[in-house]
């Protein structure tokens, strides 16, 4: 009795996921599914990353919670169109759910659309949404041990933002281990160490992010 | 297409629940179901309070985790008795994983079994396990807007730990607002903020425990 995600389920969104890549790319626009435990600080980096790149880049968001709309009445506080998906009791968005979103949006306007997950270690891993790339957030709060054990995510993404780094001298976080462990699982993965607090290292990532759009809109014509 | 667990899941995991309940109201075990995000401190919180209640009542801890036995190793070197379970990709512990590790303990020899669920704030509270009570950790550095995203684990829970309470002058955590919203979601929750690290806090959410334990043997004989 296990309500993993069976096979044919995963299936059926990975159809919906096609579909969903299908109309991003014959619109040009560059999605990223951004996903951490509730409490990493997606929104607020999503809040820091649009004010250091939406005066040149064109960009939506979708914004997955179980319940309330305060994730998206931040980022459009930003000037960024925002649509909340509320889940009820579900843990993670589905193709479906982003699908039914995205006629609140001119896609063909946008350069990059931000799909900000439901606040869940494991299950936003398993589901495409039609996306170019993962991101994944890890907070210094949450402890070095994350990568190891709760690998899937991390071998899913394709960048790991270790957040809160300010908090790093008040806990026992190594970020050597969160680092080399979570390359152990994921060599190929990016990882940006930053304060949204401080904004350290927050131009890395939103050139890592600026470099991706570059190349999609290379890729696009 | 949503995989939320439908109701004949729920209700084929409650069956096997009453089971567990049976059995251990039997053996007069009093049994709490730990929940929250990853890591939130879930596992420090059963080494302090282990370290401040086994001299007096007999403990086993069940650890649910997606990956590694890491959890189970921290709770032997306290002398407790631990059985890991690994539940894969799976985002949550159910009645029967549960019942599957029992086998692994003398139950009849235990005053409190400790279950501490994978960290995840949204499914674990939609499936019973055959506990007494749910407690939840909720740490101060995931942001004092959780009550309200995430009610459901709020509102089962009987008591909320509130961790991580040294970090609060580092971040912008109010703990008024916290525990506000997570009453107006469930007003008989007993809430206790404490900070591992420091041990503030901790004698006040042990004595509750104790209390619990005291009452279950009154009421069993």
């Amino acid at each position: 009795m296990k309500v993993k995600p069976a096979a044919n389920i995963l299936s059926a969104n990975d159809a919906i996921a096609s579909d969903n890549r299908r109309l991003f790319r014959e619109n040009g626009v560059f999605v990223i599914n951004l996903m951490s435990s509730p409490g990493a600080g997606k929104t607020t980096l999503l809040e820091e990353t649009i004010a250091r790149l939406s005066g040149s880049i064109k960009i939506a968001v979708i914004e997955g919670d179980v319940a309330t709309s305060a994730d998206a009445l931040r980022i459009e506080k930003t000037g960024v169109p925002a649509v909340q998906i509320n889940t009820g009791n579900l843990c993670h968005l589905d193709a479906g759910m982003v699908r039914s979103a995205l006629s609140e949006f001119d896609i063909k306007s946008l350069d990059m659309l931000i799909v900000e997950n439901v606040g869940n270690l494991v299950c936003p891993a398993e589901f495409n949404v039609g996306e170019d790339c993962k991101a994944m957030l890890l907070s210094a709060a949450e402890g070095d041990d994350k990568p190891l054990k709760y690998p899937l995510m991390f071998h899913e993404s394709s960048a790991l933002v270790i957040n809160k780094t300010d908090l790093i001298p008040h806990t026992n976080f190594s970020l050597e281990k969160a680092r080399r462990d979570a390359l152990s699982i994921n060599p190929k993965l990016a990882v940006f160490p930053l304060s949204c607090r401080t904004g350290e290292g927050l131009e890395d990532w939103c050139g890592w992010l600026a470099d991706r759009i570059g190349e999609n809109r290379c890729l696009r014509g």
